[in-house]
Formats: structure tokens, C-alpha cells, sequence
């Protein structure tokens, strides 16, 4: 069997795992692979710090030239993260002639374009399974096993942080702040959790699997993001009262310009805009409900989840772990044998979105986006606010689907939960602004998003 | 672009359905797959029968010789199935030159390696994406996505008609027989059902994904299948009010050989065989309790559903539709522009199953397996019946974990259902043995399997 040379290049959770995976059982994984797969160097400024994986000491550097000077390194995962330093050094890297494997979703969402212009240039290829949803082979579902469909939606469940937060907060009524604490006490959650809860990491997913699932330019600019920061356990509450749990979702979907027509023969763009039919994506990131018992709303704690339909497939779900040493390190060394055994580069040659054919479709609005909404007041309790709340609404073409309203104890304020049917985005919108503005709405209104 | 050519033999509702992606919007096959295909043939002995596509009369032909000799075509669709005539069709179209696609889980499972065996001696590849739960991409997961990891357990709905049927009793509370008809009627159940509600067609399918996941010699016989022709309504209605939902499941698991000490030294091997951990392969088929509102559990009506387990991602699971023509037709596709742009090659060549370096594992005998257990006993209502039932469990090392008797009106023989802790198969069979010659014992007893 062939041996095949790899370096490792950033030896944090990541990298540990991957080391781990080449070194624990070599046998097996040959056995497995058909080739040899030999770890020569593994990089990174800190060497000193317990890893709790035996390395031999020779293959220790913390000179990343070592790996791109070395001919018989063909493989090189980059898990340094970042947008610059490491975009550099993936550059240097497939120059030098090398596949590399990443797991880094900012530099692939903010700078892909230019990566994988950078491999095309080199005759290499760039592999990144781990990139989104860690452990679940969602690249390889999307750009291999259903490549004969017409993708048009992409539902996915991106960032383990965020869900365990909110199923922490769904299971023990806890607030954010110490849901968030708790994330952060088991190592779920970093120090700094911006990226995360503020729906940045999602949105760089959801970057990558549209891109991928739509053969699609997709500018991060174009997705709408909205986080979890701040989420008011009273809303979750409200949410289960009526039958929904609470998920920070990634939506992608895309309307084709299939032709069509009406009994009058042709619709006019314009009109089939309206109708949401013209071509399209939609992309966005947000807090949203759905249906207790559906799917997504089973995926519980760090787990990911992608619900992917395809014109010819149908609904097809996959679920499972979204972050971690060795569930990201399973996709990494996945993707190590892929350009091993130099399927990778076939790959990268031939699949749509990585050889760069991509199209360019323009991107809905999000105050065009359909929807239903589930919104909160805080009213006085006083005869005919309902009235006044549901007239501001209708009058904007939103018709309401559900109220949820207590009876008040002592409190003058009481709170108002209405669900909506269909509506759009921007009238939703109008409508709120007018309410806020009525004298007996006492606090802030509280817009969620229903999955539909 | 390169252009490869594609026949399609069997042109029945899998092989209508491959021919229906091929030809409806060429132009975006093309850009996805970054080669031509160009479909040459379809060829069957019923050229008469309508199937709503239109293919040019010329691709049509009753010969398979036309493709067998047509050196354009290099990726040859097998849609025939059966044992035989399919068998010899794949093995002249292998020796030929042609790449193969099939979804024929009968030949893989009973004459795969002879198949395989067939592929290497003439340098091609066999795939098979569609053989198991149809769209899911199940065989890529298992062989590309997750290769880097030890798979310990997989379990899976892997037939549609049988999930139909459990699903309607479950939601109805209609009775088997009327389930049966009505997925007859739907068209999700044959005419005749057999292989199907045997469990004979999940065992197949069984065989080839234990065999893929764990790297070994699966045997068709090694698999202990029990289906679920005439499940009585009333277990369902019982295992409900106990938490559980019914559902027919291929379980597969293997104990590896890894090693085993305790604080006096190494543990021999029979003592670990008796403590589970001895390397051995479990492999079953039979309808299984498993509890509410987990992943399986929500897998309704013709969908299929994998849980896979790997040492190092932990839990991925994947749900789909298990059964169709576009589904299967989806993966059939996939699987055409894998072997297209020659990527087939490559995995058939590396991958340790596909390559032939199988494990031989010993298989557990069906009587070894430790499960929990729903036991169904008709007794006459009279004092000391329960005392009875429990002691014989008892005696026989196994412990009981919930009883369920409802009070009875008038009849003289009542229901009374026993949930039992870990107990070993051979024992429970003993125990049913022995409580089957109690006097007070009126009726059959029912033991169905509850997932652990």
C-alpha cells in the first residue's frame, strides 16, 4: 500500500484529535483507508502545553516551513482558524503542492472564493467536512450523495453553543445568563461566546452548506443574522404553552426559475415574485419555533442537525454531534483519506460550487421573507387593546392565528402573545412600529420567527 | 466536458425513475457533475407499457446485448433485480468494461462477494447507494464520511412498507391485517408483501451495511430475522401506555477485541465473552420497542432511519425516505456520476469492504444476546397468578421491571404485561417455556424485543 505524508498545522482541541486519531491505531486505520497514512509533523507556536496524546519528539515543530518544505507531506490540515494568518498559510500550503484539509468555517465563508481559486491554481484540492456540523458528513451528503437534486430548501441546526443554551433553557426554565454560564462551566461555550450566540459561526455555515446545496455565490453580507443574545425564558415558555420549541435555525432556500405559467399563459417576473416563485435565495439566521415534536425540534444540548429537500430525494435529516475534539477530528481524518487516496482531487475538479460554476442569484430581501410570527406585547389591561393590537395587524395584511392571553393578577401590565398566519416580513414590520407607538403598549415587542 | 455514456437495464418504476433525472434537465446534471452523461439504452422486455417519460424509440431496446457490446457505454444501471439473471447481467457487464450501479440489496446481500469478486478481476467498480434506505446516503456515510472511525452499533429502519404498517396501527390502532391493505392500496406494500413483513428484505439490507460498517463477512444466515406478520394491535396499545413505540429494527453491533484487564491482569477470553466484551458480531432483525420521542421513535410511515455509532463522532443518525421511485432514483444517479468521473474506482479499489479485506468475526447466537424484554402472558384471573409468572422469571435470572393488568370486567382471562430488565435471550426463552405449561397460562405468550 502507498504511504501518504500529512502534517498537522495547529495543535489546539482540534488538532489534538486528529493526532490522536492517526496515532491511536494505525493497522486499522490503513486496513480502512487502503493506504498508509503517516503523520510527519505536527505545528504549532506552543509545544510545552499537556495534550495528553504521546507524540514522538521528532515529529514536533513549531516552524509551519517544515511542512510545506517537506515533498513528502501530500496532505496538510490546517486547524490554526482565523481569516488571515491561516488563509496565508493554505495559500503557501497548495502552492507547495499539497491538498490541504480544513475545518475552518470563517476563512471558507469570508475568503472561500479566493482559497479555492488558490487550489484550482495549484491542481489541488481543499477538503472541509468538519467545517459544519462537525461529525455529521453533511458535505459529502450535499455534494455527493443526493448531487442529482435540485436542492431548494436547507434547515440546519449549525452551532452546539446555541443549542445547548436554549435546550437548557426549554428543560429547566433557566435563564440565558446562567444557561450560558452553565455552557460555559462544561467547556460548550468559549470565554468569549460572541461568535457563537450572536449567530456569526451559524451564518458562516450557512455560507458554506447554501453555497454547496444550491451550487450558489453566497456573500456572507447577504444573510440576514439575527442571535440568541438576550432571549427571554417567558418566551420560551409561551412557545411550549403552544406547542413549539425554540432553535437558532439556519434557513436557506431557493426559488427556481422553473417556467411557469397560468391558464393566461405566461406570469410576468414581477408577478412571480410575488408569488415567491421567481428565482431567488433566501438566507437568513434567527431565533425561531417550531413544531414540538418535529425533527429539528428533537435535536437536543450540542448536537446538530441539517434537513436538506431535494426535488427528487425529498426530506432527507441528518443529526449528530456538532462540536468536539474527536467528532470534528472523525471528519478531518475522513477528509485526509479522501485526498489520500486522491478521490479528493476528483472531487474539487468536478462537483459545481468547488470547481467555481457557480450561479449568482439575487438575493430576497428579508422584509420581502414569508413567514409566520409568533409576537409578544406588553399591554395595559384595559378594554379593548386586543382590539387595538389585532386592528393595527389586520390593517397591515397580517391575520392573527392564535392569541394567548392570562388573566392578570394585581399587575396593571400584562403580556399578549400572538401568533400570526403567513405574513411578510416588512408588514410585519410597519405593524410593529405603529403599535409600539400606541399608549397603552408598556414594553418592549418581542418578533419570533415560525418555522414554515 | 467529457461525455460518458449510461444504459439502464430494467425499466420498471426504479429504472423509470433514473431515466426521468437523466433526461429532464440535462444541462443542470451536467453543470452539477462536471461531465456529460449521455443515457444510450434502456432496455427491458415490456417496451409497450406506458411510464409517463419520454425516451427517443431509438434508446429503446429488449437486448442487453446493445449494451454489453456498445463500448460508449461505460456505467451500466441495474435495475432487473432478483438473484440470477441479475447476477450474470452485472458480472457480463463488469467483464465488459462497464462500471456497475444497482439497488439490488438481494444480490448484494446473498451473492456480493462473487459480485465484488468479479469487479476487481476486471478493473471496474460496483456501487450501491440505492440498496439501502433508497435517497438516504447511508452508503457514503458509512464508507467515506465515517471511515475513520470504529463503528460499534448500528440500527436502522430500513423497510418502508413494514414502517407504513406499524406506523398506521400505532396512529389508527388499526389492526395488522387492515394496515397491510391499506399500504397495498397506497401502492407501498406488494401484492405480495412476503419479503417485506418476513423482515427478509431488512435483513439484506442489513447484511450489506453491518458488513460496510464493521469491515466484515457478513452471512445472510449469521442474521437471527423475525418480521412482523400478524403483530397483535394490543402490544402496541400496551407498549404505548408503557412509553414505547413499536417499530421493526435492524440491530447490528460488534464487541471488538480490545484490550481487557482488570486490576488482576488480563481477562481471559471466555470470561469476557460472558461479560459482552469478547469480539463478536450481533446481528438481528425483529420488532423492537423502542421508547417515545427518541430519534427512531419519530421515523413515521415509509421513512427509513439509521443510528450508526462510532468511537470517535459518537452518534450520527439519518433519516430519509426509504422507498420510491425519484428517491432511489436519486441515489442510482449519484452513484452514475460517481463512477462517471471516476471516483467509483478509487473507493472500490481502497475502501477495506469494498476491496475484499474483510473481517471474520464470530457471531453472537441470538440466544447470548442480553436485551430488555415486553412479555404478553393471557392468565386466568385468580389469586397467585402473578406470584407464579414472576417466580419462574426469577428463577431464571430475570428481573422484572414493570407490570402492566388492568382490572377485569367480566372476562375469565385477562392480559398482564411484564417489562424485564437485561436478561439473557436464552433464559427469557426458557422462562416463556416453562410459564407456557402453567395451568393458569390461557393463551400464547408474546415477547417483543425493547431497544437498549
Amino acid at each position: 500500500m502507498k504511504t501518504i505524508g500529512v502534517g498537522v498545522i495547529g495543535f489546539g482541541t482540534v488538532g489534538t484529535g486528529v493526532v490522536r486519531l492517526l496515532l491511536e491505531d494505525p493497522a486499522r486505520l490503513e486496513e480502512a483507508a487502503g493506504c498508509r497514512l503517516e503523520l510527519r509533523h505536527v505545528c504549532d507556536i506552543d509545544l510545552t502545553r499537556p495534550r495528553g496524546v504521546a507524540v514522538p519528539q521528532a515529529l514536533l515543530t513549531d516552524k509551519v516551513d517544515r511542512i510545506i518544505n517537506d515533498p513528502a507531506v501530500q496532505v496538510a490540515v490546517e486547524t490554526v482558524g482565523g481569516t488571515t494568518f491561516a488563509v496565508d498559510l493554505m495559500k503557501r500550503l497548495l502552492a507547495a503542492g499539497k491538498d490541504v484539509v480544513t475545518a475552518n468555517k470563517a476563512a471558507l465563508a469570508k475568503r472561500g472564493p479566493e482559497l479555492f481559486e488558490a487550489a484550482r491554481k495549484a491542481g489541488r484540492s481543499i477538503s472541509f467536512e468538519a467545517s459544519c456540523a462537525a461529525g455529521i458528513p453533511i458535505i459529502r451528503a450535499l455534494r455527493d450523495g443526493l448531487v442529482a437534486n435540485r436542492i431548494t430548501a436547507l434547515t440546519g441546526i449549525l452551532n452546539g453553543t446555541c443549542n445547548y443554551i436554549l435546550t437548557q433553557m426549554s428543560t429547566t426554565g433557566a435563564s440565558y445568563e446562567d444557561s450560558l454560564a452553565a455552557a460555559q462551566k462544561l467547556g460548550y461555550a468559549e470565554a468569549d461566546p460572541a461568535l457563537d450566540v450572536s449567530g456569526g459561526d451559524t451564518g458562516h455555515k450557512l455560507a458554506i452548506l447554501a453555497g454547496l446545496a444550491f451550487g450558489a455565490e453566497v456573500n456572507l453580507d447577504d444573510i440576514y443574522v439575527e442571535g440568541i443574545v438576550g432571549v427571554d425564558a417567558s418566551d420560551i415558555v409561551y412557545g411550549a404553552q403552544l406547542g413549539y420549541v425554540l432553535k437558532l435555525l439556519a434557513v436557506g432556500r431557493v426559488a427556481e426559475a422553473v417556467p411557469f405559467s397560468s391558464d393566461k399563459g405566461a406570469v410576468p417576473i414581477s408577478q412571480q415574485r410575488e408569488m415567491g416563485t421567481a428565482p431567488h435565495l433566501s438566507l437568513r439566521v434567527h431565533p425561531t419555533f417550531v413544531a414540538a415534536g418535529s425533527p429539528l425540534a428533537t435535536v437536543l444540548g450540542v448536537d446538530n442537525a441539517v434537513l436538506v429537500t431535494g426535488h427528487a430525494v425529498g426530506d432527507t435529516f441528518y443529526v449528530g454531534p456538532g462540536a468536539g475534539e474527536m467528532p470534528t477530528a472523525s471528519s478531518i481524518v475522513a477528509d485526509i483519506i479522501d485526498a489520500a487516496i486522491g478521490r479528493a482531487k476528483i472531487t474539487f475538479d468536478h462537483a459545481a460550487w468547488l470547481a467555481g460554476r457557480r450561479r449568482r442569484l439575487p438575493v430576497l430581501p428579508v422584509q420581502e421573507v414569508r413567514s409566520r410570527y409568533y409576537l409578544r406585547f406588553v399591554v395595559l389591561d384595559m378594554p379593548g387593546v386586543l382590539a387595538s393590537l389585532a386592528g393595527v395587524l389586520g390593517r397591515h395584511e397580517i391575520s392573527v392565528a392564535s392569541v394567548l392571553q392570562h388573566e392578570s393578577k394585581r399587575a396593571e401590565s400584562v403580556p399578549v402573545v400572538i401568533t400570526t398566519h403567513m405574513a411578510r416580513e416588512g408588514d410585519v414590520t410597519a405593524a410593529l412600529e405603529e403599535i409600539r407607538r400606541l399608549p397603552m403598549v408598556t414594553g418592549p415587542i418581542v418578533r419570533i420567527r415560525m418555522l414554515t
